[in-house]
């Protein structure tokens, strides 16, 4: 268990700034900030001060100015974390931000464990643990569509569907227990009939969030795409033309910076990897030499595959380059890609999608060079994303942990559902529904342990 | 000149953090976060709200939740920029930064150009040229040293100084320039003598700050050392010695980082930046070949040169070796450094100290690998830094600005301490006195222009 100390961190992004925000939180918050600062008021101390209120000052060290700073007050349990907290806005220097550091340090507080600050708003009761996990998500969300799921599960969309669930079968297992209590008497307090009924919808919720898992996840980091395909059939045009688009979008906003380890383009939101275009990219479609372990590499890494010929290439040659590669093929959505389709004849491009129709393949003819049919291209990209999401549910799980534990409460549930209609006793019943229980109540939070707070907490970044 | 419009920018750290923090700055910084804001407290308005107060809320996009964040409402004049601001701290996911931007943009604010809000804090009167450009010397500034005459700068040091010459001179020039109205009535109503005395206070003041930029600019940038010497005499041991309690230092606190582009030691404060070392840690002494050429460019970027030589080399040698650097060292602070006198007589040692006394150079007999006399070495450093510090003024210059201001003005003074040795006329004395006026007053920027001020600025930070 870790310690209830005041801590403190640097929340705002390492590295210099014009500000920076220096938190501090814990019941000594406010005093040990009182310590060092000084305002411009003669006198003024922050314990005086109302919640909710900001203060001009300087930050001194002994008698020496460490820099001018506004500093919020925030008091429990009106705050993040629940407890009294106090934001240091200072001048975004580092060497600013590390003086202030060590200035608390000395004057009582202690360095922020990673996600301490999440962790205590969890452990005084301000979110549950899927909400904890969705400030870390929202943190490192990067597009639309999976910064909409993050505040969404942030606001409680998750808990409230898992409660919902929980609280249900609750109801019924206490019954049940209180069968087990009066076994000798054999009474049934819980009509069989209702549980059965109950337990398969509460199975088809949680098969759907289990099934949503798979959109969530590609919501959440992206769906991995290989182009691959033989020499020279304009790779690299096609790459470009749709990195292109994302590229104007992403300059808009001077001021801010992207890290860019891959190619990667934003539909409507949801964004899609391009994996190990580094050879596409940097040598000329004619010059690169493309071989065929290589792309299959490529193509395992993959959630959607790209295959690209040249329309021009003979009918024979493309069926065996498929037929080369269909094994790998299984199991990932593929679109066949003719490109160069302005320089055959119609007739060559009708065989081409006749032999994509043979082999049951989703196909374009495009010409990426005029740009021509690309909005479709990308469109059955958006589409196949779209297909993913192959469940009414509102909800839409992204989270790896919650997913496991949702898998671990739909087989138990399953287990219920079987023993119901093989008429099995009241306590093997209770045994699974329990399980299932503890699994709900896993992703919420409700049952946790240090174990799991740990684990879960220590990804998070310090200062949060 | 640029609009007054309401201007708004990310204020922390580019790049993910747990939070940042998004400035407006303007008459409508408040409206055009109503706009946006929707306060927990169902029908909340920031613009009824006090100013230095903090309001939680979301942040919305039509009916989309954009994120839930925590505003700051400071009002004119008692801001930084002297207008009305908002201070908003989001979740530090550069997506979310990116969108509210946009978001406000919409609303009709527009995207801050570099410096702008601390321009603003000038043009309003909240600070002077010299204080405003030592916000941005405090936040790059990256040592104890840097930051004390940052701050001491920021507090208005050197507009105290430069105000209060200036002042004692517009006494005197208004006085000569009424007499030259009433020149055909011949009345002297400043007294020579007087105005010579103070004349030659003033040069004394302006040469001293002159003087101080060589330690001001040491202190501000760091001091550059190269080490040079023959191959094997022990040069990477001596360097990773000297870096090796630096490295403790900056690790000590975690959570910041620190771009390390060269290697850098702190000694009380002041840095000592090891020109191209990289060549030096990277290989085995041994095996490093350092050719004399090479040893010329380093020495020709470094301040501070030390001369590595191995005890137990040849006196003629070390003789020879230091005759051929020789005349590349006019001008440089020199410090000849006998490694391994562990390993030779106390009569060696002796030798080469005094052959070192022949050349007029400073010297010290180390053992790098035993720890022996680094801790003079140190010293010796810090006390060349000291010695460049030959002024009784408290007041630093850091700035090439005003440095470059101050020779024009005490080449402007020394004008007028000639002509009034040689009594020539008023009308000259007072030509060269709006001069030095005009020097002084562009420091503090009493006197400026658009051309100047976009000079400055433009190499602020977007958001400061």
């Amino acid at each position: 268990m870790i310690d209830q100390k005041t801590i403190c961190a640097i929340s705002t992004s390492p590295g210099m700034g014009a500000i920076a925000v220096i938190r501090l939180s814990g019941s000594d918050a406010i005093s040990i900030t009182d310590q060092v600062f000084k305002s411009v008021r003669e006198g003024k101390k922050l314990a005086d001060q109302k919640a909710n209120t900001v203060h001009f000052g300087s930050l001194v060290n002994c008698e020496n100015v460490v820099d001018e700073v506004v500093v919020s007050i925030f008091r429990a349990p009106h705050s993040f974390t629940g407890e009294d907290t106090v934001e240091i806005s200072c001048h975004g220097s580092v060497y600013i931000q590390q003086t202030i550091l060590q200035l608390l340090i000395e004057h009582g507080a202690r360095l922020a464990l990673p996600g301490e600050y999440t962790q205590r708003a969890f452990l005084n009761g301000k979110m549950d643990l899927s909400q904890a996990e969705a400030v870390a998500d929202l943190i490192s969300s990067s597009s639309s569509s999976a910064h909409a799921v993050a505040i969404k599960q942030m606001k409680g969309g998750i808990s409230n569907e898992i409660s919902h669930l929980r609280n249900e079968l609750l109801t019924f297992t206490s019954l049940i227990e209180l069968e087990l209590d009066f076994s000798e008497e054999d009474v049934e307090f819980v009509n069989r009939d209702s549980l059965l009924h109950l337990v398969k919808g509460i199975n088809r919720i949680i098969s759907s969030l289990v099934n949503s898992f798979q959109y969530g996840n590609a919501i959440k980091n992206g769906i991995p795409v290989a182009i691959v395909g033989d020499t020279n059939v304009g790779k690299s045009t096609l790459l470009n033309i749709l990195l292109k688009e994302e590229r104007a979008i992403v300059s808009d906003i001077a001021g801010t910076t992207r890290d860019v380890i891959e190619d990667v383009i934003t539909l409507e939101g949801i964004q899609f990897r391009f994996i190990d275009t580094a050879g596409i990219r940097s040598t000329d479609d004619a010059i690169e030499n493309m071989g065929i372990e290589r792309s299959f590499d490529k193509i395992k890494q993959a959630q959607i595959v790209l295959v690209l010929f040249d329309s021009s290439m003979q009918i024979t040659a493309v069926e065996s380059f498929i037929s080369k590669i269909k094994d790998q093929l299984v199991d990932k959505n593929v679109i066949l890609i003719f490109n160069k389709t302005d320089k055959v004849e119609q007739k060559k491009t009708e065989e081409l999608e006749c032999l994509a129709n043979l082999f049951g393949m989703a196909f374009i003819s495009i010409s990426a060079k005029k740009h021509l049919n690309i909005d479709l291209l990308e469109k059955e990209l958006l589409q196949i994303v779209n297909n993913m999401h192959n469940t009414e549910e509102d909800v839409v799980i992204t989270n790896m942990r919650h997913f496991e534990a949702l898998v671990a409460a739909k087989q138990a549930v399953e287990r219920v559902i079987v023993g119901l209609e093989q008429h099995i006793s009241g306590d093997f019943l209770s045994q699974d529904i329990r399980e299932c229980l503890y699994y709900l109540g896993s992703i919420t939070g409700e049952i946790s342990n240090d174990e799991v707070l740990g684990n879960i907490f220590k990804n998070f970044c310090i200062g949060k």
